[in-house]
């Protein structure tokens, strides 16, 4: 179950954690879990303080950027219990005094005898609360359901190892590969189950992005429809030529929404917030304001290639600058493979339909520039479900680490 | 259990068929199922006989035209302890005096006292066992584990409904749906589990069909390979120009190959044994000639279309005429689609790989004349399986009857 073991717990047994803390542990990443992508450029993280006993005396869940994190809401929660508690806590406890003081500090002051975490924190910034613990005689074990917090958190993780949002490719075709047929039309290729679950996988994501073809085409809402409730993502459209139409419903303001243009590009007439430089990475906005609903869209002023397209890499840089971890590319092919070509996805949600559209069908994938099958573009099957009368198939770099492939 | 009952069982209660019945019933399913493939026109079929305290007495299977039917297999097994059995048989007894006599007969000259079966015999000519056999004073219950009988002999039962082979159209492709890399290459799109189901699939069908596209590119062998034991099927290829080189591998002898031309092509010399008219179709060759090995390529001879392809159904009706009663069709993406079209595919197996190759790759499916979504083949995943880093999908026509959609 130890995937791990990080600072003094090193070596430690499975044996020395007992299984009401495993149950704990697994109660908080139950809470971290509930809170993915809606805490924004931090971590979701669940803490759960047991008595002696082994007995839960408070829970506390992060909820984003100004709020408490985890283990100082649960603190605040126990009312005067916390005293010669356990904490169970899905990250290790930070040690970094940003705009809440270092947890680790908060639990050492609050006579806190034991912590469990379960991933030590990739932040450099924000790592070393293990030690401080440890070294205030504080019993700290690491590593606990550490694989099964890796993947609560993978998307934040991923994202904080790389320097880039963690990137999703979500697609629906048919069997056959086709997104769209001859005449463009697309509505339906996947089943209002499958609709549902994207909408889902919307709700998990920072942001949700679409290349022009697909607001052209489209005109999306990118919003949290199909009865899902949760943050709505920032809506990005890529837009090099200052063409998005005011009337779009992207520019509805119902969520934010963040144009790419390009800085050669003169600036189009639909209300946008300047707050941009001409280094086409804008460090200054932070996230809660760039997140802000029912203000004008945010622009990003970014360089495009020879072709007109925008780096895939460059634009995750400036992503990554306003505080996005994760990123769903939603389309169109073009885009999508422009993120493949790059080695830039972390997973893939394909919804596949049982339906044959033919070669007269639009692919679901743009060009990829291959020649030979020795070329093909690997990934590994992680899940496969069935949703409605469709598929859902979920892949993966075959190897993980930094998305590269 | 019962999806029907038939004959004079009609009406007759789950209850009145002992648990013993329906596990000799599982046997005899199991019995009929591993000879799917090989017993040619004939339905695979197996016989459990009991003696009145549910004891197995004998089993009897069928093996294809010329061997006895799996009843009088039975009864022969049973070196005379068969008087006072209950015959329990995956398919209606036969009421038809074929190369063997009607098994109806044969059951109550033996005495049989009971008789269960699960699916009733869809063929006129060999129809009416059930009724004979009660009109002789034979107990006789149908229907029994009917739905399972009818999944077990899925193939043959469509094909003799629909006086024409079942057809499954098998595929590997990506997850984008390309069969090829933009240089056609495609060794190998699916893996070496996937590739050795795929034999199995071969042999479980009488007849592996390619279009020309393939067997120019890749020179197929279409034989069983992989460790796959069964019986060999007939290698099919579409030659409308009569140019399939003499050193073609499907000509190699190792199985029986039929070569299908159009009339106005010249016969192209690689030994081939001429057994047509000018019909196109030809019923005058039986099965067991048709499918001897170690001979010269049998030939076909049907006209072609104005675009110079083999009108599937026509192609079909030769080959019913024949006695094949399943036809993989393996490739390529024109062929399949002329199919798909036609509304004449029965089953799909799709092999899916975890790979992109882009919109620059072949195209797993050919024209299907779709404009619109609307108008998309639609069909549902009746399995999915993780086969190797593969998945396999097996989808069927929404409604079944007749295979049309």
């Amino acid at each position: 179950m130890h995937s791990r073991s990080e600072g003094p717990g090193r070596g430690e047994e499975p044996s020395a954690v007992a299984p009401r803390e495993l149950a704990a542990m697994r109660r908080a990443l139950e809470l971290a879990g509930a809170e993915v992508g809606s805490t924004g450029s931090n971590p979701a993280v669940g803490c759960v303080l047991l008595d002696a006993e082994g007995t839960t005396v408070a829970t506390g869940v992060h909820r984003g950027p100004g709020t408490p994190h985890a283990e100082v809401d649960a603190l605040r929660r126990a009312r005067g219990r916390h005293r010669g508690t356990t904490a169970v806590v899905t990250l290790e406890p930070c040690d970094h005094q940003g705009r809440t003081g270092p947890c680790s500090k908060a639990l050492i002051e609050a006579g806190v005898r034991r912590v469990l975490y379960a991933v030590a924190d990739p932040n450099r910034v924000a790592a070393g609360g293990a030690r401080r613990l440890a070294d205030a005689g504080v019993e700290v074990v690491g590593g606990v359901l550490g694989a099964e917090a890796e993947a609560v958190l993978e998307m934040w993780l991923t994202a904080v190892r790389a320097g880039r949002p963690f990137v999703t490719w979500k697609f629906a075709a048919t069997l056959d590969g086709r997104s769209a047929a001859a005449d463009g039309s697309a509505r339906w290729i996947s089943s209002a189950e499958s609709r549902a679950d994207a909408h889902e996988l919307r709700a998990r994501h920072d942001a949700v992005l679409v290349g022009s073809g697909t607001w052209r085409s489209d005109d999306p809402r990118l919003d949290l429809r199909h009865g899902v409730v949760g943050h709505p993502p920032l809506r990005i459209a890529l837009d090099a030529r200052g063409e998005l139409p005011p009337d779009s419903r992207l520019l509805d303001g119902a969520a934010p929404t963040l144009v790419v243009t390009d800085p050669a590009t003169g600036t189009a007439d639909h209300g946008e917030s300047e707050s941009n430089n001409n280094s086409g990475i804008n460090t200054s906005t932070n996230t809660s304001t760039s997140r802000g609903a029912n203000s004008g869209p945010d622009v990003l002023r970014l360089k495009t290639d020879a072709r007109g397209h925008f780096p895939p890499l460059d634009l995750l840089a400036a992503l990554d600058g306003r505080g996005v971890r994760s990123v769903l590319v939603e389309g169109g092919p073009a885009l999508a493979a422009s993120f493949v070509r790059a080695g830039l996805v972390d997973r893939v949600v394909a919804y596949v339909a049982p339906l044959l559209l033919g070669s007269e069908g639009v692919s679901a994938t743009g060009p990829l520039g291959i020649g030979s099958i020795r070329e093909a573009h690997r990934f590994r099957i992680t899940s496969v479900d069935r949703i409605g009368p469709d598929l859902r198939i979920e892949l993966r770099p075959p190897a993980r680490t930094g998305g590269t492939q």
